[in-house]
């Protein structure tokens, strides 16, 4: 089936170092073709960086960067705290060179 | 001369306030087409935040993001810190739609 492509596995960035996520994303990258790396807010900057970092050290000259996209996304508040915020967001993809 | 059409204006982001870059990108999109928001290490954050705030709060339905690029440059160490540190790069060029 040509949809399994869609399936791209994601990498949520969070408050973990950043080579944390370089790793997830070259053990993703041995397996598969694709690897989105997603981030919101501050984390944003840090999903660059694995991205370049993958792209420049570990996996030089075999992925490359398909796609960026920026947006945003409604946060909503809870009861402490009930205003609605809007936050920025990334996706990266990565995909193998043929 | 068509070449005009690719100097468009760079909005460098730096330590400011969110909000005066994106007074700046206004400003350059009232009066020209295009502009394009620069922006390394951790002002990537910052950059994506300026194109969002600014193609969807202050000029809605009037510009889009033409172009988002990742890169990465290498900064030269000085005397005092000889060390050359690479840092990511982001290019978020936002056009008047037609």
């Amino acid at each position: 089936m040509s949809e399994e492509k869609e399936h791209s596995q994601i990498i949520y960035i969070g408050k973990k170092n950043t080579i944390s996520y370089v790793l997830v994303a070259v053990t993703i990258l041995n397996k598969s073709d694709e690897c989105s790396i997603q981030a919101r807010g501050r984390q944003i900057s840090k999903a660059v960086d694995v991205a370049e970092i993958t792209r420049r050290k570990f996996l030089a000259d075999k992925v490359e960067v398909s796609k960026v996209e920026i947006g945003s996304e409604e946060l909503q508040g809870n009861e402490e705290n009930p205003i609605t915020k809007t936050v920025s967001t990334v996706e990266i993809v990565l995909t193998k060179k043929e």
